[in-house]
């Protein structure tokens, strides 16, 4: 190794881009050693690892981090119910920090100096991983092939990869890319790029994989119900199977299983990336639908209102942009996550679901933690307080808002601003 | 008039409650006008208006509310993405505004000393009724019975109501109440109380009334556009019928004609009364729940990011929250809704949508606006910027991040800090 | 005690207004309890407990809060730099809590049925108090005589309470009261009421208590600096009095007498109170003013820049107003303080100070925890980073920037919109 | 000019730096207009334009933005009660956009296909003026030579520079620079760099120059008062000098002298650059402190509370970021300003102040917009409303409090949660 330019730990998918960057740091003088996660994805690990050894691998790394990747990180996403721009459940950033530190120990453990991954320079992933390995290790150097001149010139378009390929003796096995690109795990799948960078292009039945369409899904509905403590679920019900699931791994594979099969979790929006640029994505994410569905019903009924309000507008909006930009591995991360604990202690009931055709049906719900009181919210009957204590509370509430009418009326208005166009009309 | 304690307009729905309401006020000394708002609900107002002078009213007056309605509050709401606790569109609440503001409008030219209504004590509606009525004539008189002593006591249960009304000749139509209460407008249906104040009882097939069930949707879907300008819907294509709609009032119909052919809009949720009583509320909000989707989905190909992330933070929070609480005719709502105009003026374009069975599918969409640039983002070619610009982006956004990993290694941590649950595994 | 109505606790505090309410109970039917928090206000504390006595009260309890009124309320409001509306340190409403848990201990221990207090009925310590008591002990009875009509009627007015404490021989100790009213802890002392009630009234220069004035202070500017542990203060060093203190107690009083000494502290506001009124309010904080000013400067040297940036958004702004609204026992301060320690793990360091005639100056801060670092700041030298990577980031930043401006441009306008107000000018 | 690179419009200061870089420019082929704007900073215009000229600019243009930069950045920010990080006025922030867009109305005039400037590659003002010409002229091309390696490893230390001045017989007016770097305009002045890189050295006392120092300044107390309407600044009454002023330029230059007498405004902190950075600056604000605080007092008896909660939660806090990262053309700017006027418009009155040796407090202040009522706040009178509607108001409030506290109960805790260190007492 005297000569070697070092030892680099490279992110490894077995596809024909990182098996270029592979020969390619080996031609530039490295030593590489192999990686991959098993973050639940669908995927042949032996012949990566044959292929990643054959093209010049020193070494190759597999490790299993789907334990870690559902209860690190997927699950205090679901307590805090994060979301970004309204619409995306964030399933390839919640993957990431734990592909990141699993890489940083295998670098700590193998002595790599370096670490690659074959992100493209336009992305969001490039950002979540290095952001990740320099709050992990701050000294460590990155490798990003595509943001490398001598590289991305060299390899602009597909053509140059496939014929560096056949010169290293790579083996190819599609010889026609997919017209998009994938990233997959056990909590989702994203489509991009190719014909889907036109938003107005509707995505081909074919491209979804992880579940049926609404169309071919059954059409007859199905009930289960899901038990939570603490925000987390702990019991899944499924009638239908005759079967209950305890385990955190087992209840989110099921909760995968039977979305899949109701055409749940699909998803397609033009979203910001971190670098500011605009972007058209596609994913299913099937029992992480489900998952939020109950979580923020079953809040309803158990978490009180102003710690619900509080923590929508501060840890679901900002965890979820944390998880987005990559920032997992931050003070700010570890800040807001502090705060998750707290909200959700009373986060302990069962709901029951009803899945059809796309739909999450949420068909009822009930707790012990006793935040809700049928003889207080009835309308029919008294309970709880007078109805005349509200009569104090409105004319408290009206203070304030008399004292502004009545400036407004002195200004010449019936009770509205000149300059205010929605309350103009009186 | 000499007499009397002085003129009250009652807000009059026809129904048992405000026509006993009606007869009482009577009986307590004051003149009695009825008011009724069309705000788009199913109701026979001829028979309310004989009713009401049946009972006593000395007037009766009917205001269509309905385009005001959609243009002054629908509109802004939808340009602003108002949702409540990430589930409730609003629908009882947006129609509150103008109805008071017609009140007050009647009760300004009829020189009414008084309002009146029939809203519960326990519930929001009271709330924003009077609020409204402060914001907009602060020194206005409210008679609420159903928080007067004398009044809720003598008057504790359905039986004690139906003996007035025989009492005082008050024609009923239904001898058995609905196991639920309801609250109707174009908008938007609400069932609460009775029966469903358990929150685990499943809401029975026959209560909805604004759409089918996705069970009994036709099996074929129906794909339609929308074209919106400056957040607005301005065109609604449904090649389906042939026809496309132009007018702010007609678009909304027609939506709320197809959501509800394909069932689209039941929500069922424990939410939180201003109060801060936890009631349980079903809804239907057919045509808001397909404008919303599609709203919200042009914002991503349109919007700027920054301005998307502090609108939804500021504006859609605070301004759900207004309107739920009853608080429009405020210094506070009229701060908040000066900000959406310039969040607006580049939401310009068409969303393509396929309605299925309870599902509304984002098909595709596209806009003259320009912050999409396909180029920009591909992932296959180069535009926009060089992928070396990333380089340094990322070594920028990273410093402070390796300053911190730096203090926690120091302190015997490698890049996450000893409290943090969820960073401590390497 | 049988033909009691109960037995009450009374918050007493030896003045008029307490010792009435204790007679009137008395008269009530009610069995009185008497209760003494020592929050460090100036008090013969003796004599209060004579006088309790000797107008009915059966028993006296003198509780002294000061450590825990300290190191539970005070110290989390000064690491979360609580402040409400811009300027008021919060002193009333952090000595709340404490008294009014001080109380519900003394009334479990002693089996009060009821507790009572003198507070008015358009104020906020009425609701600070009830709102602990209820969330401290959700049955508690509570008798709030100022808000009871038989009574406010009765001794509406200062002589018909000088004439009721003279029938029930009451001694008075000043037979005119001061034309305001104040609130004294070890933390600060308010004036309101009275002649302040006139916003546009200053003070008399006699009113202040807790400081001297700026004009008034000495000549000599004094230095000490300020230690800071987790963002607390843990010593502070008076090289004038050749002295340190290390005890949190001994240091917040120590930081008292030094800013009373050199006229610090002083505030003069015009607030919203909680229940929507505008009330002006006169205030002296001595040492939280130091201590403030010293906290905050760390956190700059300290505390990483998104960790501060979201602490001040949200633990800041949600803390001050939740202890100004007296919802410290409710679960949303439960939620928000559990996000203060990860915030305050780096604020670790010395600040150093000058004192002069009410200026607190920042003179240096050092700190060992390295998230500062002068070669990398340094605009005389290259360190940390390459400028070059400035340039990338730029680029990116831009990316959205640009495109919007292109927008604008193609609209007719040359990077600024239409509508803008501030961008119109090029 | 046909062999040219093309034509640089270059921000010139007349310093060393930007002489050398002008130089520079020529060297590498460009033809260079110098510019300068004056916004107000103590400088030799003339000499500064004969020296540009000698060194080689082909044209010279000065241009005075003072007024603008008055009324269309400082009084905004004024409005929004703008702050970085609880302490920094933004100064040098508020300057570059109007500076920025005058260079680019020169540009744009002059045909220049490029911009330059002498920013260093570590700091802000290099950021803030490039997104500033990204923003308004979206193809601008920059030229910043301290983040070209060819220049700044050429240029390393000040020998360099002065050696590369005597070759181009470039004046140079002090062989020694001081021992920091400035940033002057009429509203600030900025000190960094030098020996203030060590945050614990205390600032010289010959460094300040806005300002004398609290020790030096009057020992004579000074009153004052300033009218605003909406939120700005319309006329400052000064009775020591019988003088009144209305312009608002001249307003905010009176208040600047008085300051300076008074010695008000200095500030030193440490903050956090936009690039992540930590950097120690001393400025000096003299008007603004004085602005604000008046502007903060006024607020507090004619802004309603949920307004101005609001507005500082959003508008402050996000403004403030705007402009210290130099986002004032971007969408986000456009979106946060057009807030700004209608939290203004009741924000009319008189503010009553002292200035001594430093401090600036608050005598009185009156306004006739009527939101503060002495008889509604007062503690000795009824008025307004009834103390017992108080009492439902507690009621009312305390409903979710009391079920979060039973629940608690159920527990096995009285009233706290069992995680909750605060609460835990009882």
């Amino acid at each position: 190794m005297s000569d070697s330019k070092g030892r680099v730990l490279l992110a490894y998918s077995g596809g024909l881009d990182t098996s270029c960057i592979l020969a390619w740091l080996i031609e530039e003088g490295y030593e590489v050693y192999a990686f991959m996660a098993d973050v639940g994805q669908e995927e042949d690990y032996e012949a990566a690892r044959k292929k990643a050894l054959a093209v010049g691998a020193k070494k190759f790394f597999l490790e299993d981090l789907k334990s870690e990747f559902i209860t690190e990180l997927i699950y205090p996403a679901l307590q805090a119910n994060c979301i970004y721009e309204n619409v995306y459940l964030l399933g390839t950033s919640l993957a990431r920090p734990v592909i990141a530190r699993g890489m940083m120990a295998v670098a700590a453990k193998e002595g790599c100096d370096f670490v690659s991954h074959g992100c493209t320079g336009k992305g969001n992933d490039q950002v979540r991983f290095e952001l990740a390995f320099y709050g992990l290790k701050p000294d460590i150097k990155v490798i990003a092939p595509w943001r490398i001149p001598a590289f991305y010139h060299r390899f602009a378009g597909r053509q140059a990869l496939l014929a560096f390929a056949a010169e290293k003796n790579i083996p190819v096995t599609q010889t026609a890319a997919k017209p998009w690109s994938t990233d997959e795990n056990l909590y989702h799948i994203s489509y991009e790029a190719g014909i889907l960078e036109d938003p107005n292009t509707t995505p081909p039945a074919d491209m979804w994989k992880l579940t049926v369409s609404p169309e071919n899904a059954p059409t007859t509905p199905e009930q289960i119900s899901i038990e939570f403590k603490a925000g987390l679920p702990v019991k899944v019900t499924v009638p239908e199977q005759q079967k209950t699931y305890t385990d955190g791994v087992e209840i989110f594979l099921a909760l995968n299983a039977l979305a899949r099969k109701h055409g749940i979790g699909r998803i397609d929006i033009v979203e910001n990336r971190f670098i500011g640029v605009k972007s058209r994505g596609c994913y299913e994410s099937p029992g992480a639908t489900i998952l939020r569905a109950a979580h923020v019903d079953l809040e309803g009924l158990t978490l009180d209102r102003n710690v619900r309000a509080l923590r929508d507008q501060f840890v679901t909006v900002e965890l979820s942009k944390i998880l987005y930009n990559g920032h997992w591995f931050t003070p700010e991360r570890e800040f807001i996550t502090s705060a998750i604990p707290a909200s959700q202690r009373t986060v302990n009931g069962v709901v029951r679901l009803k899945l059809y055709k796309g739909n999450v049906i949420i068909e009822g719900r009930y707790s012990d933690e006793g935040l809700y009181d049928e003889k207080e919210s009835s309308m029919d009957e008294l309970g709880g307080f007078e109805p005349v204590d509200t009569t104090g509370f409105i004319a408290i509430e009206s203070i304030r808002i008399k004292k502004w009418a009545q400036a407004n009326a002195r200004k010449g208005q019936a009770g509205v601003a000149p300059e205010d166009v929605y309350g103009s009309r009186v």
